[in-house]
């Protein structure tokens, strides 16, 4: 049914006509559901409850090793100087604080989404905020990759059957995470607020009854801790040492920023509600990760490939491999799946984000069927299935790839925050200035909050390059490349579709001139039904017209100059020797000859007479006159060219 | 420099142009030489010399392993079964000469060529000439890939080290000869003449010293003979026996039928030329063939796979590994890249011939630029190098596939040329019908003819049976697959171009109607220096016309339609609402609801901007309607898409 509706402005006829659409059920509506009108958007948004598992499993899944990454450094040093761990990980706690309430702080700032991409191009300029952009992608795509990778791993672990398929299995659980994305974010968030909730509800389980036991005295030494892992010689405790298990404890802070680039997710107020939801989520991890590294001490626990920290602590807490041990490894394995899902959520907005603004390609600001980016989400699904099998899913090999882009990208949104607070303090109290994603004020606490910003942006700064330097030769130095090459490809796109802009603006475009003449020119092989078809559409273009033939066999031309006298009405042919049998070649020659000596208010139109076989296979016993020729004029102007297809049957 | 000749015939101006064609110099005229114009065709013809070498060596070369194939069938009986290799291959040679003089009666029958195909298309019709085509043109591969991979055995026999890269070398090798033969035949004829002649008269040489020695009684037991090769348990000397180890032999005769197919390419009088190059190769071949046979018994050669019975022969003769010995292996060699060559001279003729007939592609009757079938010569070594891919250029799994194709192929060409004979033989004398390919009359001594040509189209047919029930499980069923599939497509590619000429017939085809109404639409993303060059070619065609913006974004149809007033010409907007997001479907819908109220003699043309981009990579940055929108529209009659190109920078 086709609603219309007319209107006459400025004595030009403006129709507005709806068409209904009535999808067809398809595998793929089986799959991500029936299409959304764009009608429907609004009620796509999250609460914060569901906000926070979809957003918040990439930070919390990293409790699960911040810690053994934190003892693993240390243990070079000796099991004597486990006891840095928990002073480290305050320290880790407090750039935690700084980090989230830098993020909150944009949050409101920022209302409609950005996290570091915005938050560097509003206040550095283009340059950085591109080199956020390659470094959050990247990020995003590891993410999924290292999170997916470990998932299988634990997995695998539990049923060493399933280890050859490690790779397949990797693969899989990807799509099967884009098919969950694919259908919109209100159902990946029901999908998987169930078991991130449960992670999040075993993991203060087992601290809490840990720390209950510390108090009442209760908590003994593991009887039986693993065999302890030591990476090189002993050395000595030096502040390089406590650095470099800072840097790895840091782990914990990634995936902090996915809210402050999601916000318009979120329900109504939504500034407020992802506020919220980041203080929840900063306030879990903070908690979860002090506590479980304050317990490690006291049970004597130890880095190991054997057995993971996390599992010592609920072995210790609860006295054996009980139920809850096992509970809480299941909730391990799947907060790594829903980890990856944050990407799904991130590098999609992130995408589009940029490609509005030029820097990708436009089509990722397509909204799909079900009103998410689904071409964002098909892309990260496939960059990430390549990093997947190209490492064979192997976690340890891509590990050091991971973290260098979350920290650029915090350095990078904490140095634009605080450069804008700067701005805010040299403005009028009451100024307002509009920038494009936010509004400046003066804010009377601009100082403080620039220290804590700048604070935040050289501790981040200093993480990234310990991080940078210590695994540069496991695996960094391909960020440290990926990343340059990124945002030249990124410059690039913006440079072309500027220069696009500029060649279709309109300004100082004088009025159209009509075209004064038209040449119409048709290219024949043989006199049939389909030159016919061809001619006769020829005669409504223009009374201009010339059939050509090129002929490489004289007896073929003469047949086709006799049957154009009785078929041809009367038009001119050409005929064109080809004395090198090429058909291509002297056609085009021809026709620039005559588009050489053409006027400049003059079109020509090669109308070519095309055979539609019913089978599309049919085509390969058919020279493709029709496209050859399309490709070799595409770039001389005034020339344009037209299939007339016929349909053969 | 363009050349015109005017003439007015029948009220029709028809101009006759001939564009001066100046190749520029490239990587493809320094592989295969400049072009050739079609007036240069007649030159390029070869004589009887040049003729033997382009033609001979795949029949020659068989002289190389068919005296041992025969051995190895004989051994299963004991080295006293050796005995009967002679007189087998006496009933070999009378086979060859049955089959010689068949040809050569067909050479002259069919002076433009032709070989089983067009006798069996002449005499049995279309069923036994596609099968024959078939057949001919899976041995054509055949050849190429046995020969070459034979060749490359013996390099690698002299030069273990190469045994590696056997398969690169092979591939190398096909693509070698397929350049030499795309340069044509003339010059491949030259640079082919010399090994051809240096392996014939090696062997000469061979035999003949060996006859010498053995009439003067000189000649002696070898020796130290390779240790013998027995391929089963012993048995008994039975019939089978004998017709297996003569149906091995058999395979002195592949080949033979090249000539025949060429005829085209010999010098006039080309029948006669023609004729006497195959008798000429038939001697040679016949005598090389005896006198090698016959030597092996008298010097107690035996078959194995340590040294061939050639190398054997040609030890005994000049007593030790001397030059000769050596001389004689190279000569091998080489004769078997020549034969892959004689396939480069069949294939592309019988299917540019079988094209013509509208079986295969018509590009295949396309001549190149130095006029030779250089589509055809390129798909011969296409399909040849994924055979020496599949099977790792292993001649011994290669070799079961080979010459059932050859004898299918002489068992239909001497049927035919049997049933010519008959139909003759019941014509008046002096009375003469015009066939498609010869003239038939009367001939006195057709009752001869016809029992020659029977008799050899019974044994060429047994020998096929025999080969294909005692190679079936070797490889020879994938042969029996392959043909009759071939066939099918054949026959379904001859009824596409049957039912494309009858569609496009002008038989009771009426005057054709002038069109009464051009609309035209134009699809417009925003209004920029794109849509109004689309605008204004547009206007060319009609005052029908209606600009379509289709909105996903209610603002974006805002500005386009404020844009349209100022700049649009007045012309009506209509603005699809696409509450789903997509842009093809409801264009798609709008056309085609504009389509069904048409009237019959109307055309809707739909003129679609598109930006030719610089660099087509940034052809990647846009979605690409108007090849979308062309492909959706193909099948609907009476729509023309038309791209407006608009050249951005």
């Amino acid at each position: 049914m086709t609603k219309i509706n007319g209107e006459e402005r400025n004595g030009v006829t403006v129709l507005r006509k709806s068409i209904e659409y009535i999808p067809r059920p398809s595998l793929r509506t089986w799959l991500i559901g029936r299409p959304l009108s764009t009608a429907d958007a609004p009620h796509q948004t999250i609460g914060k409850l569901v906000g926070l598992a979809v957003f918040a499993s990439d930070a919390l899944s990293s409790t699960a090793y911040a810690t053994q990454e934190i003892l693993a450094i240390l243990a070079v040093a000796g099991t004597a100087a486990f006891g840095y761990a928990f002073p480290i990980s305050v320290a880790i706690a407090l750039l935690l604080i700084i980090v989230a309430i830098s993020y909150e702080q944009t949050i409101h700032a920022y209302p409609d989404g950005g996290g570091a991409y915005i938050v560097a191009r509003d206040n550095l300029g283009e340059l950085p905020a591109q080199i956020a952009t390659s470094a959050l992608l990247t990020d995003y795509v590891l993410t999924v990759a290292v999170s997916i990778s470990s998932g299988v791993d634990q997995l695998a672990s539990a049923f060493p059957t399933l280890l050859p398929y490690r790779v397949y299995m990797a693969v899989g659980l990807v799509f099967f995470t884009m098919i969950v994305n694919l259908r919109g974010v209100r159902e990946s968030g029901l999908a998987f607020a169930i078991p991130s909730y449960f992670f999040v509800a075993m993991m203060f389980l087992t601290v809490g009854l840990g720390l209950l036991k510390y108090v009442t005295g209760n908590l003994e030494m593991l009887a039986d801790p693993p065999p302890i892992e030591v990476l090189g010689p002993l050395v000595a405790v030096t502040p390089f040492l406590i650095l470099h298990a800072f840097s790895s404890g840091t782990a914990a802070l990634t995936g902090i920023e996915a809210i402050s680039n999601g916000i318009t997710a979120f329900k109504e107020p939504r500034s407020r509600n992802a506020g919220i939801t980041l203080i929840w989520m900063a306030g879990i991890l903070t908690v979860l990760f002090l506590g479980i590294t304050f317990l490690v001490h006291p049970i004597g626990a130890v880095p190991s490939r054997e057995e993971t920290v996390i599992s010592q602590l609920a072995r210790a807490v609860v006295e054996g491999r009980g139920p809850l041990c096992l509970a809480a490894m299941a909730g391990t394995t799947v907060i790594l799946v829903m980890a990856a899902n944050t990407s799904f959520a991130g590098f999609p907005r992130l995408s589009a984000l940029a490609a509005k603004d030029g820097y990708l390609p436009r089509q990722l600001t397509y909204r799909g069927s079900r009103l998410v980016y689904s071409r964002g989400i098909a892309a990260l699904a496939v960059f990430a299935s390549i990093l997947v099998i190209g490492f064979q899913a192997n976690v340890s090999r891509l590990i050091p790839l991971y973290a260098i882009g979350v920290f650029m990208s915090f350095t990078l949104s904490q140095l634009g925050m605080a450069r804008r607070w700067w701005k805010s303090g040299h403005l009028a109290p009451g100024e307002e200035i509009k920038e494009r994603g936010s509004v400046l004020a003066y804010d009377r606490g601009w100082q403080v909050k620039m220290i804590i910003n700048g604070v935040g942006a050289i501790a981040t700064a200093i993480v990234m390059v310990v991080f940078a330097v210590t695994k540069f030769k496991d695996g960094a130095y391909i960020v440290l490349i990926v990343i340059p090459i990124l945002v030249i490809i990124f410059l690039g796109i913006h440079r072309h579709y500027m220069s696009l802009a500029h060649s279709l603006s309109l300004e100082n475009y004088g009025a159209t001139p009509r075209l004064a003449r038209h040449r119409v020119i048709i290219p024949i092989s043989g006199v049939h039904r389909g030159s016919l078809a061809a001619l006769q559409y020829a005669h409504t273009l223009s009374d201009d017209i010339t059939a050509v033939h090129v002929s490489t066999d004289p007896d073929e031309a003469e047949r086709v100059s006799r049957k154009w006298e009785t078929w041809g009405d009367g038009i001119r042919l050409v005929i064109l020797d080809s004395p090198f049998r090429l058909f291509l070649e002297p056609l085009l020659q021809y026709i620039e000859e005559i588009s050489d000596n053409s006027q400049p208010n003059e079109v020509i139109t090669i109308v070519v007479p095309q055979f539609v076989p019913k089978h599309w296979y049919h085509n390969l016993l058919h020279t493709q006159t029709a496209i050859l020729l399309r490709l070799a004029l595409l770039f001389k102007p005034g020339i344009i060219v037209t299939d007339v297809p016929y349909q053969v049957d």
